[in-house]
């Protein structure tokens, strides 16, 4: 599971940054990668990593602002001038099925795979299947905002060999069933309960990814535990009247945000046109002295997303 | 006068190219920038320049396809945040209106200068002002596609002193009404003719532009006699029936509509994303087959447009 972003700039490009988009590329469903908005230009910032546009299958839009969302149309086109045949489903807020229709329809674009938009009616789950959740919640910001969690669901813990050895259980069929949940019942009448010999389930992985937002109650709750938080730092410490009158976050908000929702890393993102390359540490450093865990994300590289597997709590 | 090619892709961005767009930028207007097409990443393409936003006051649009109206959304937007104030108008094809009025609308984009779009109905003129004239002209492409003939006006010719000077008439506020084209009457009660004494008017520079298209009347038409015409050359010779059966012409095609219409410099573009950046010399070979003054448009590099002073008929 990696996370990477496309475009880490807020409101236009600049030459150093491009608007906001994100991908996550998952393990347990085949490298398939699921982005987080569209800003214009992601398609071109795609072109620079080895993630390919026919692997993308699921695309989340926060909201509705233009750098959000005005490389969405082109992006769409140009996976299925790429060969992508594969079905793409896009969640978001009320209003993108009309820009989608308007943008497509006017343009006579014709896309070669089948194509879905899910507008959110309200918070809780979006959707349940390939092995994760995704659910989401309204954020604070100008417009209808949304924040999502995804979670990777539980594993089943590994068997007890050492246990059913001593049993004189032999490796074969029985162990599936073992491993399913299923108690097995011996020649001599004893049974062996599967929950006696399975380790504790092995829990996801969280990665909670908001749009823009001023610090509220819903990124609170989305990002509870996280092991990855994405959270927007429009603005540096000392502009947190701005942040309150755009609808954003300064970086000491997103810091405490994360130290308040007990996540284990910070990623902000998000930033201001008026922050150059050199600004971004400075950004960081603010963000650190309350939430240590903290990088400014930087375009085009990769964010490994750990195993939870080391807190795997073994019997 | 000079052209720079933000884009020379066809369909969509590869590493090395992005989609279309062009830019005039204007001696007679202090510098004004008139866009032709607005891919996606057009805006990111001029900050790789010194071209500022600030100072496009016109937009035409060939037609609706994505290639080259994508990125037209968020130009305008970022033309606002980057303190553009003074009004810009929008030309294109019917359809025009809605992609913007819905891009802007759902995107909740508001824009701090005076925004205009003007639907073309018709062939013929669609400007004539600040010493240019401006022409469209339907191509031959899947969808409603227009070329557009710009035209400075002439200048007045300059007036000859040495006949002045003979005929005993002194610099003055009398040079002025003879250049403004009023006949002289002297105190002896001779008349000179401003005919007599003003050389021929200097012809202004004429650029034609098309968009997609297959080789057509109206491309002819507008680029009659153009010091410039930048003609799409989407396919190589060996591929004219793919040409045909997508609406785009190939090299020769190109080459053979400059040829016809008596120009004086082609400058080929959007090219199939299949050729890479060493094909396009090939291609370039290709034209100048047919019409030696033929170059491959390359980004981001600035095509003077010589004033056309030299053809000047003195006397």
């Amino acid at each position: 599971m990696e996370l990477w972003f496309m475009g880490t700039s807020a409101g236009m490009p600049i030459a150093e940054r491009n608007v906001s988009s994100i991908v996550l590329s998952l393990t347990r469903t085949k490298g398939s990668l699921w982005m987080f908005d569209c800003g214009e230009g992601t398609q071109h910032q795609l072109l620079r990593t080895p993630l390919k546009l026919s692997r993308l299958t699921k695309l989340f839009i926060t909201h509705l602002h233009g750098d959000h969302l005005f490389g969405l149309p082109g992006l769409l086109s140009s996976r299925s001038s790429l060969g992508g045949t594969a079905s793409l489903d896009v969640y978001g807020p009320p209003g993108l099925r009309e820009f989608l229709d308007a943008a497509l329809r006017l343009s006579d674009t014709h896309l070669n795979y089948p194509f879905q938009v899910h507008e959110l009616e309200a918070e809780g789950a979006v959707l349940d299947e390939d092995g994760y959740t995704v659910e989401c919640a309204l954020l604070d910001h100008r417009i209808a905002c949304f924040g999502y969690r995804i979670a990777e669901k539980p594993r089943s813990g590994s068997l007890r060999v050492d246990v059913l050895t001593a049993a004189g259980v032999p490796p074969g069929p029985a162990y599936g069933k073992l491993k399913a949940g299923e108690d097995l019942r011996l020649e001599d009448g004893s049974v062996i309960r599967a929950a006696d010999v399975l380790c504790d389930p092995i829990p996801g992985r969280v990665v909670a990814v908001m749009g823009d937002t001023r610090p509220c109650e819903g990124a609170l709750r989305l990002a509870q535990g996280a092991d990855v938080l994405v959270y927007e730092a429009t603005f540096g410490a000392d502009l947190a009247e701005k942040a309150e009158q755009y609808g954003h976050s300064t970086t000491l908000q997103a810091a405490e945000t994360a130290k308040a929702a007990n996540i284990s890393r910070l990623l902000i993102t998000h930033f201001s046109s008026r922050y150059g390359p050199d600004q971004l540490a400075e950004l960081e450093t603010q963000a650190r002295g309350v939430f240590p865990q903290t990088d400014a994300a930087m375009e085009l590289q990769a964010y490994p997303i750990p195993s939870p597997s080391f807190r795997t709590n073994l019997a």
